[in-house]
């Protein structure tokens, strides 16, 4: 880290700051130049927080120079982690397709949807057990028959469950049924969730918050990964922004730089970012080619029944031509759909 | 709600939206333009989220009328609500000041702050036993140990305790010791939180999410009031917005805003939203100038050598002349400190 | 439009309206609930901004049904405004490439620049003449000496020229050399200075504002367009967002719903919106395959040489390497490079 | 300024750094570390900008370390600049109110709406007779008309005027009968408009972008600084924010920060920043006790009749009221009304 002393900050101010530096174990440098004292500090990145070091006296600000996520770093692991379930691999050549309802409504709505799905090409189901909305006085989940129906429609099609849980006491029930736990936007910073998720021997899909920096989304994937699970796959679903013609602003750009920082997969979610259906589809394109490894997509079997988001739900005749045209797309970024 | 078709919308179209909506039970109102048809729907607002009309065909868009918050707005009850504590009363005429070190460190600092603050006027005393820290090798709170200290500092020096609640499995505990649950931003939308806080006796104080609307911050006010808890104290704490100088930008306006919107009480807690004690002062007497009820203000004794959140406490002579500034301010717009 | 007054608004207030607005020569349709009162007007969009309905007592908010602009919009001509210049088709099927340096800094540079570009297949060259920089001490531009070695170039290479006109002093000057007028990202709500290329008989290529919605971005098309001048391409290039590991948030949903909403064409930069290099290779493909008519990109012979933006600025190679993945992009979309 | 090299960024572009810098004249500290090696160098932070740095290969990112500009920093002029229009000086102790209509419609109207503000104390009467408005299709100002019935009102009152300048043509009119220039939000950035209003001896009142940092801001700042022009007023008018229940976020924090960066006075516009009139008496109030010099306010002797930004004009008595309550708060914080 670098300390940027005040202009004039006197001797004994820049003594204070390197020898609490000193005491905590950094390898110091000193530039003294005429205008102002810098300060470089080399040493453990994790214990730079609890330092208060803005609080000293005579001190401007502090520039941290590594990141301060370690496990999920580019710099701590170089090759690109790939997750195994079973035989799906994410975060490879291959790019995978999770669809389905926003919420599990009933079993032949789920079967349907799920049917629908896997004879265009998808390879996991996604569908909500436990609906986190808004309102209180909307439609909240089917809770644990909703799990059953996700198992059962595994059981039908075969394909792999994504779900979501939404806090500690339900997790062990959730995990029981899922194949992948999905850690909704609004707990990417619930840390007592993460560090009970940290615990279960299932890959966790982490959203990233609706106003979370991309330092702060590995931050999050630290807390799993720190806590013993590695299988972290990142999931962009864009970002609150003024513009509102879109429910929020898909920051496709995460995707390389995320792909830079870290060595997790990272997939997205235009569903949710658009809110419009119509827009979903040329944005999960540009999704795929701008390096995704896989999508999170809405479909329900008749959008205008849904009993959550089916302005942005695609119906199945959208989402047939959809997976048509990532067919096209993954060949042309030289990859394969899973 | 209005529903407003596509310009061109066929008459079938236009009439499956108002058998819908005739079906819910709406009023309807048609108004067919040369350019567009307008349907107006007046009925029972809670139900509208569940329609997904925006996904039928014809539908341009949606737009509500009346807010989708009932119990938490003005409408509903017109009298600002007053929430007693023993004899401190928060909503009223007077000014509460919330102050304390943002963690507790140890029974010393703890003793040391509350009597500071409890001399210069404080009637609260905050500090959080559990952190929500961003990292997760930070320092991450004393917990129970935290928590009894708090207790021992209001036995000590008569100050009611507000301290943070992080998961539903912690809550009773921490209900046991504090006087105001405090919600931090993180868990504003954790609405599995929200509907356990709403069965407690003891009142709420809700932080603003960083990048929530006032109306989802209203909505989640709505989440522990239709729970059966009408004790909610609304705290703005700054948003996330591209100025990066301060940590976050106070949105005083927040404050004018609610209280037209709402009943319920309204405080600021300045030294989050800033992180950088400096600022502190004048943005906690311009809060109180805009109407806010309380602050909630980060106190230490010796900032730098905090385990947290040193850089934006204040040091107690810091602390003293603020509660002198606050005094006159006061009495300038009409009210009196707590 | 549809004005909503507020709860128990009393009759006469609501007949003032009505009165206004009739006067106004709306056509009024009243929807009385038993809560709130709804008033539809249709009528001349374009008078509405000059009603000050929203200062009128009880009157709570006015929702604008028809978008502001007209022009621009898709629902007056349905079909893509295709953009001729000479053999260069701009909105139709063809993607095209407009590549260069940020700045003109002397013949050679751009003389090197345009060769590169040139053989890699773009069609348009880029580079400023006019340079504006945040800071008073950074370079301004040759000016003159500049467009003149931009025409030159064209005349070397064939390419059509891009450059940015920054005043209404100097437009004259610009447009005698540019084959296109490029309006900037600060200038897209300079209103002079969109009157005034609204006059000239060549295509304006208009910057989103980095703070600007898509709602405002079309209305400063549509000061062009209402002066005259309809061959008006729309350029994303980033909006400001809290993000800041990416100069800005490149907003690539952007183009589908300009698309949806407008006729006009669509081009992306990606080089502004990263501001490093590293991420425009992915981006701008992703912006193909979006759907973006073109691409406006920052290649320089040797960037860390470069008297502006080098940062962000592609080498020859990268550059090479880039067209040839756009190729096969392209070609999966069903397009092809111009 | 602090140049961070990739971890393992190899000698020989750790040398190319070096040497680049040499060559620039800056003295040059090296610390290399075990992962990383930081280049600290210090010099003309002037020239920084043009150096590239962020090109070199093995460059990770820069950190500058200085502010970019200069004239307009606290370092530069410790004292705080007062600016004297005869017998007014604003940046001191007292407080100056600018007040009137948006816009000047007719005679009637301003002579009316200025007898009310110098009535109530105001000191400056504001008003455009140039009107930048979004729409084409809006009432655009009276232009030179407007300029001679300010210059009346003037003559009338004895109240300072101050109006928008919108372009470098128009400058030397409005110059002619404006005692303050007013530069808009949205030119805060027309780089050629703030070179020309450097070039006069008029003082100029600076908005903030709506999407501008502080840091920005204050290099506007400094463009006119840099031209001779030193008397420049900024003000904060609100940012661009997701929230949009008000028009912007009025960031009041920028007022002690400006203060903490700058010796430039700063006055706030809380009613271009609400964009609703209820709000306005709170906040403004509130910016005042944080410390702004002045502000700016929008009253019109009939705001349901105004031809621009009605909903956000206070009517006479409204005015009045405020007028009494700043006169409060400006006691209570050791400053008078001027």
């Amino acid at each position: 880290m670098i300390v940027i002393m005040q202009p004039r900050a006197d001797e004994n101010k820049i003594k204070a700051v390197v020898n609490r530096l000193d005491k905590a174990g950094f390898q110091i440098h000193l530039s003294q130049g005429v205008e102002q004292t810098i300060i470089g500090a080399i040493g453990d990145k994790t214990r730079m927080g609890d330092l208060a070091l803005e609080a000293m006296q005579g001190v401007e600000r502090i520039v941290p120079i590594l990141q301060p996520y370690k496990l999920a770093s580019r710099a701590f692991k170089e090759q690109d982690t790939i997750i195994q379930i079973d035989d799906i691999t994410i975060g490879g050549e291959q790019i995978h397709i999770m669809a389905g309802p926003c919420a599990v409504e009933s079993r032949e709505q789920l079967f349907e949807a799920a049917d629908i799905v896997k004879a265009a090409g998808a390879t996991l189901l996604r569908g909500g057990a436990f609906k986190p909305r808004t309102s209180p006085y909307a439609f909240q989940g089917l809770e644990e028959q909703g799990l059953k129906y996700l198992a059962e429609a595994r059981e039908r099609t075969g394909l792999k469950i994504v779900t979501e849980v939404m806090d500690a006491n339900t997790l062990p029930m959730v995990a029981e049924y899922a194949d992948i736990l999905q850690i909704g936007t609004r707990n990417m910073q619930n840390f007592f969730l993460l560090r009970e998720v940290a615990k279960m021997d299932k890959p966790v899909l982490l959203k990233r918050g609706s106003s979370a920096t991309i330092e702060e989304w590995l931050m999050a994937a630290e807390y799993i990964m720190a806590g013993g699970n590695y299988n972290v796959i990142l999931c962009e679903r864009g970002i609150r922004t003024y513009e509102n013609y879109t429910r929020n602003t898909l920051d496709l750009s995460a995707i390389p730089v995320v792909k830079h920082l870290s060595h997790l997969p990272v997939i997205v979610d235009p569903s949710h970012a658009l809110g419009k259906w119509k827009f979903v589809p040329p944005m999960a394109a540009a999704a795929v080619t701008a390096g995704a490894d896989g999508l999170l997509i809405e479909v329900h079997p008749n959008p205008s029944e849904a009993l959550c988001d089916g302005p942005q739900s695609l119906t199945p005749e959208n989402f047939q031509a959809l997976m048509k045209d990532l067919g096209k797309i993954a060949d042309a970024v030289g990859r394969r759909m899973g």
